[in-house]
């Protein structure tokens, strides 16, 4: 199953995976996972949301255990990042079935569309839109970066974009949802835990940062005279740093433009984008004022201006703390652990109880082809996934 | 003549000019000198290497005293960079001629190609093909932004490309060549001198430095475990501010690049160019070499790897001593200044004496539509330029 799945949209030059939603690579992972579920008798659908649907029972007699994750990439991202949490569902159905064991509620594994948002730019979309926390005019209005509009590529891909939008009757027929995920982080490596229950994801947020200044002569204008943002824009980067490392909570400038960018010009302006999460809100919130006042600060110095904007925020999402407790206890007792990343899991949490399994990632990275888990921690991984459907289905 | 000029390659978006070399804009600059020389009925000839020559007299008289400087301008760059000198250049010989003075020797009038290196990459091209400072072969070849080649784009504006090349004949017939030019600093103003009289070219050149990380999630990696080049690259920007302060000297990161360049993701490289000039040799290899320290330190710390590579160096330009000092006495004693930026004049000074005539410039900005210059003070310019070609020619 994951040998048919590797070499799908991965690029030989970077060892990066590039799945897009409704992409060449991506549409081959959903007719991978249609053979999958063909292949074990189960039921396939696509909803109105591009979202994939295999099931073990008929979804129609309600009150189902879902498990799943999503089949698309980051670009040039990691093989797990998504797709084990899919793989993972199929196998543990395997494992039960082989035990003999019978669900008395019916069982899916489902694959959401566009959960990284690296096509069209809103991450978790199709659970979203599943849930209503997107308006599907907005949706069909997104376009890709080569101007494509999401409506038009799903009709492309064969499915009917009037269809986009919430969907309370599907939600209404599941009792819970477990997703299956690549730890991105080393807290398991540390805590020497193949596998462990998610409690919680941290809110984060997106800033973007504007530095002005004045354009001048790298060559003739004196240190004094200039008012060179940046200046301003790398004292931000290292505060940015240092005031998440006090409050312990990361934040991260990765992306970053500069006007004209030119060798000898002192640039007139630069933008650069603040990632920031913290455990809680407060936390959070002081991060980003602190850093905005250090930057205030700093901008009087350097004579520039400075402008912050906030460009999305995502609220804390703590995951029902009964399923969480009975998880992992039926899990043995495996580590809790809260992420900073966002998942399906994070968005489903708002209509239905959802919980999270992570699986050891030796690196720790994600979101680059480094991203690695050894065979025996999925292998795992799927013991304790069919543990967890195995309580709650069977 | 200057309203005439005024208008032309004028962005109305931004109100900076873009004259890149042998484009429209800037062959209507062409045209423009060609109406001047032949409105004052000097003959007026194009070099081999496209550069522009109004003689006032006959060149061929050998012994000959020239003026000019460039008619291309940076992207969306002032009114005055390059023009200046040029119409000071035709409006002295209007003084000098209003007043009865008549040269013994020729006087010429002279405009260079491709001074800012805006459209083909090397500064200067006019003066260094002149001088064989650049191989024609090498600048036949060079090629702009959007993959035109010079000897093409000379061929389509009616030049010869066979003929680009060292023009020793053409040297040997000039005694000395004396440039005008708008500040690029305020030193003129703390000065209060509008005109002042060059005295060197500060030695500078260009480094490119790649910092290397590791591509990871901005959220859920722990500082910790993450090898970031942002932090890098964003501590030597301050470092390089920092060196050059204390070593009297300026270094600029004016362009950066930034791989993958998301919001939510680590970088794993980071690109920076570094600008740095000094008033002599030493003083400059100093403030490179603790800067590459500092880095190098700091690349430790964070994790990350970091490359310096030198990709260009002009080294220090020292105007004839004598002539500078007969000029600064021709005006009474103006000031004498070191620049910090190259010109055509900084080239020609391998060949033959040069001198460097300064305006002031109220802002101290170039290179930016902000560039100004008051009309008083481009009068006293002319005013002093006559006065020198007088004491030099007539």
């Amino acid at each position: 199953m994951w040998y048919d799945l590797a070499p799908v949209g991965r690029f030989s030059a970077t060892g990066g995976y590039r799945r897009f939603a409704f992409g060449a690579a991506e549409l081959e992972c959903r007719a991978w996972f249609a053979a999958e579920a063909r292949r074990r008798g189960m039921a396939m659908e696509a909803d109105g949301n591009g979202n994939l649907w295999a099931w073990w029972g008929d979804p129609a007699a309600g009150n189902a255990v879902v498990t799943g994750s999503h089949l698309d990439s980051v670009p040039d991202g990691g093989a797990f990042d998504g797709p084990l949490g899919v793989v993972s569902g199929f196998a543990a159905i395997d494992l039960l079935r082989a035990s003999g064991d019978v669900p008395v509620r019916p069982v899916g594994v489902a694959a959401f569309t566009e959960e990284e948002g690296g096509r069209f730019g809103i991450a978790c979309l199709g659970s979203r839109l599943l849930t209503g926390a997107v308006d599907p005019a907005v949706a069909a209005a997104l376009t890709d970066a080569d101007g494509n509009r999401l409506d038009e590529t799903m009709a492309a891909a064969g499915s009917d974009p009037g269809l986009l939008g919430p969907d309370p009757d599907r939600l209404s027929r599941i009792a819970v949802y477990v997703e299956l995920h690549i730890e991105q982080g080393r807290a398991q490596v540390d805590m020497d835990a193949p596998v462990a229950v998610g409690s919680a994801i941290w809110p984060h947020g997106r800033w973007r940062m504007e530095f002005r200044g004045r354009a001048d002569h790298a060559g003739t204008t004196r240190l004094d005279d200039r008012a060179d943002p940046m200046l301003t824009y790398a004292n931000t980067v290292l505060a940015a740093r240092k005031k998440a490392r006090l409050a312990g909570a990361v934040a991260t400038v990765g992306r970053v433009f500069c006007e004209p960018n030119g060798t000898n010009a002192i640039p007139s302006r630069v933008l650069g984008w603040l990632d920031a999460r913290a455990e809680d809100r407060a936390a959070l919130d002081r991060v980003v004022e602190e850093l905005e006042t250090a930057t205030l600060q700093r901008a009087e110095r350097d004579g520039t201006e400075v402008t912050v904007t906030r460009e999305s925020f995502s609220p804390e999402v703590a995951f029902d703390a009964a399923l969480r407790d009975r998880l992992a206890g039926v899990l043995g007792g495996v580590p809790v652990l809260a992420t900073g990343a966002g998942h399906d899991a994070g968005i489903l949490a708002a209509a239905i109880p959802t919980a999270m399994l992570f699986v050891r990632n030796p690196t720790g990275v994600s979101h680059s082809p480094a991203e690695s888990a050894e065979m025996s921690d999925c292998i795992a991984g799927v013991h304790a996934l069919a543990d967890v459907l195995r309580e709650l289905a069977c």
